[in-house]
């Protein structure tokens, strides 16, 4: 089966919005079979749009259209495709009645221009919008033996997901079941891409020439290696491919695609009943934010402080004035007294600490900017790494952070 | 001139990477006046690759390829599109060289698998790359009268953007001069894309006629407003549109795209000398987070305070055990105290505080999920707003940290 992803919108070839589509609907679509084997983005421009429709009418069984189905002027798609399709528009009532409630709802009055949002190519099934004024639409598309199928999804993330989990889901499975597809990632820290390549490249050899995909994707410190098949066999090869690789990688692979380090951290200390206090100072609280992601964390995360200035470190987590002046904030010392006061302050069973130098401005000879010291408390005692992560600002909180997780996870693991 | 651009990697597809190249590779040649007009992802697969090439190859005039020149099994960009344009490979000794002096800077072996990368393409420019192995590709097609370039980078963004920035610009700049486009994004809040456009078509109408393209992007809570031109006359008519268009959203217009809300706090209290504390419950560390990805925000943020357990709040910003046995965390009154005590604890001029139910769990009859009290403090007082964000955990997060930035930015103004 053939899939392909249309995302309209100029914003997205302008790089003003990120295509968070094509990852949303891309793993959701890989995850039940369907694999998508090439993603366009057009602009919101009436000939593009039908230019890239036709090209995957041409090619695709299964073709999913984003974006466009808005009021504004330059949200064009529904008619763009109607007039692709040859089906003349008609307006339907149910969908001018639901407007009509979407709007009494909130107590605002109705637009006109949203009555375009309830013109609907004949033949088309609508896809209501829960959280939104412009519908879907799936239409089936005859082309001799095969049956094609044709959707149209709204733009934004809140209106598309739900619509495409509740109704688009179920309408796939029915319509255009799919062959078995099996992918699992594994998440490695610790050894370049090359290094790893070396490792495992050749004994998966005979498991490539049953069908294995294999697939590298290298991000800052980290590496993920994707295991993948189609079709009946998938599960076995996919199953075999990782008992062979997991022992040759001992040590490198920190989590799997599934379940990200935050969630298998935030699980594991509350089936242990234990809690976190964390206190980041060049992190800006990205390890709270990360941490704080996961639904539940309010059973284990007691408090995040975010020490930035000197004063706050002394204050919120009892770090000596002393040792500030002896060593600086970005310092072994500091780290130590950072966990080890915040886990004080809290009762937390864990604490974690992380002061450093993000830059671009605050180096020094002695501390260029990158340099990092994090620490990982807890009653057995306080372990402190020193790191230097040569990064942009943004990368440089990423990769620390990631750092924390796994120092926290060996840690956690070990007790 | 025509400009595409081919992401190359089956982890897109697959949805395991978000495609970040799109968006900043779009951004950054549009704000150089190379307007991308179509994007397409392909796998890391021979035919695939190939094709996307081809058909670009039969348009554009300037085409650039992301990733597949890694040194693993699955990087084939550079010999598939050394094929597709019938120039053998040649090994370039200035990389094997590189490559030797990278790896043995890290005291690391060079995996033989590393020389692939240095296979160059007869007549291609070679593009260094300061932060990993994969040299980019610079290729000059001969296609009749017109000039073509195909421009290959690294798939990691740390790589790709240095060398875009630093050779791929000038080269672009000498040899491919762009025609005038200017775009200017306004964000607004507080109101609906569709009473938006109301406001403000009808007056713009001459202005598109002479060739403003208007473009709208609906966020959760937020709707960008787009106002771009081509050629010489572009600026004017951006700066017409602009001028027109902002009294009659005057007070909904919260940033424009140059520059985020979070920067321009940053800059405004730096200027004015004046510091900031945050005491954070249900956004978990966001909103410090997004403050201090901007460079300089230690001169301004003393602390954040991620109070998530009651305990935290009492200890870390002075709440009152008995005002929060009294109204729940979640109230009005601690939201206040939060932010007094955080101003408190800190000695900030500013304070703000968020207190609420992200959900999934922790909802009840009275205070459901998506419940939050926001409050803002200095000297002059301190103000609370109730909200109810019903959105899925991370979107809560997002809307109510900009609405934070928002109220923050509003009392900043006034003060």
């Amino acid at each position: 089966m053939i899939v392909e992803l249309i995302n309209t919108g100029s914003e997205l070839l302008l790089g003003r919005t990120l295509n968070t589509h094509q990852q949303w609907l891309g793993r959701q679509l890989a995850d039940r079979g369907y694999v998508v084997s090439r993603q366009v983005t057009v602009a919101d421009e009436g000939r593009a749009i039908q230019q890239a429709v036709r090209e995957s009418l041409g090619r695709a069984d299964l073709i999913l259209v984003t974006g466009g189905l808005g009021p504004t002027s330059d949200d064009l798609t529904r008619e763009l495709i109607a007039e692709v399709l040859g089906k003349p528009l008609r307006e339907d009532p149910a969908i001018v009645a639901e407007l009509r409630r979407y709007f009494a709802a909130r107590n605002r009055p109705m637009p006109a221009r949203n009555l375009v949002q309830a013109q609907v190519p004949e033949g088309a099934r609508v896809l209501a919008n829960r959280n939104g004024t412009a519908p879907g639409l799936a239409m089936k598309v005859a082309a001799g033996e095969r049956a094609q199928w044709l959707i149209l999804l709204p733009g934004p993330p809140r209106e598309l997901q739900p619509m495409f989990l509740e109704q688009v889901v179920p309408l796939l499975e029915r319509e255009l079941p799919a062959e078995g597809f099996v992918c699992h990632t594994l998440r490695t820290s610790g050894l370049g891409e090359s290094a790893l390549a070396e490792l495992i490249d050749a004994p998966l050899q005979p498991l490539i020439a049953e069908g294995l995909e294999l697939g590298y994707c290298a991000r800052p410190g980290l590496v993920d290696v994707r295991l993948a098949a189609r079709g009946g066999a998938a599960a076995g090869i996919v199953a075999r491919a990782e008992a062979l690789v997991l022992p040759l990688l001992a040590g490198h692979v920190y989590a799997d695609d599934e379940v990200d380090l935050e969630t298998t951290l935030i699980r594991e200390l509350t089936e242990r009943g234990q809690t976190l206090a964390l206190a980041e100072s060049c992190t800006g609280g990205l390890l709270a934010h990360r941490l704080t992601n996961v639904p539940g964390a309010s059973a284990v995360l007691l408090a995040g402080l975010v020490t930035y200035a000197n004063a706050a470190k002394e204050r919120f987590a009892g770090v000596p004035a002393e040792l500030l002046a002896a060593h600086g904030a970005v310092s072994e010392p500091v780290a130590r007294a950072l966990a080890e006061g915040a886990r004080r302050a809290t009762g937390a069973d864990y604490a974690v600490a992380i002061t450093g130098i993000a830059g671009p401005g605050g180096g020094t000879p002695d501390k260029p900017v990158g340099t990092v010291f994090l620490a990982v408390s807890d009653a057995a005692g306080t372990d402190v790494i020193p790191q230097r992560h040569q990064f942009d600002r943004v990368t440089f909180k990423e990769v620390t952070t990631q750092q924390a997780l796994n120092l926290l996870w060996r840690r956690v693991r070990a007790g």
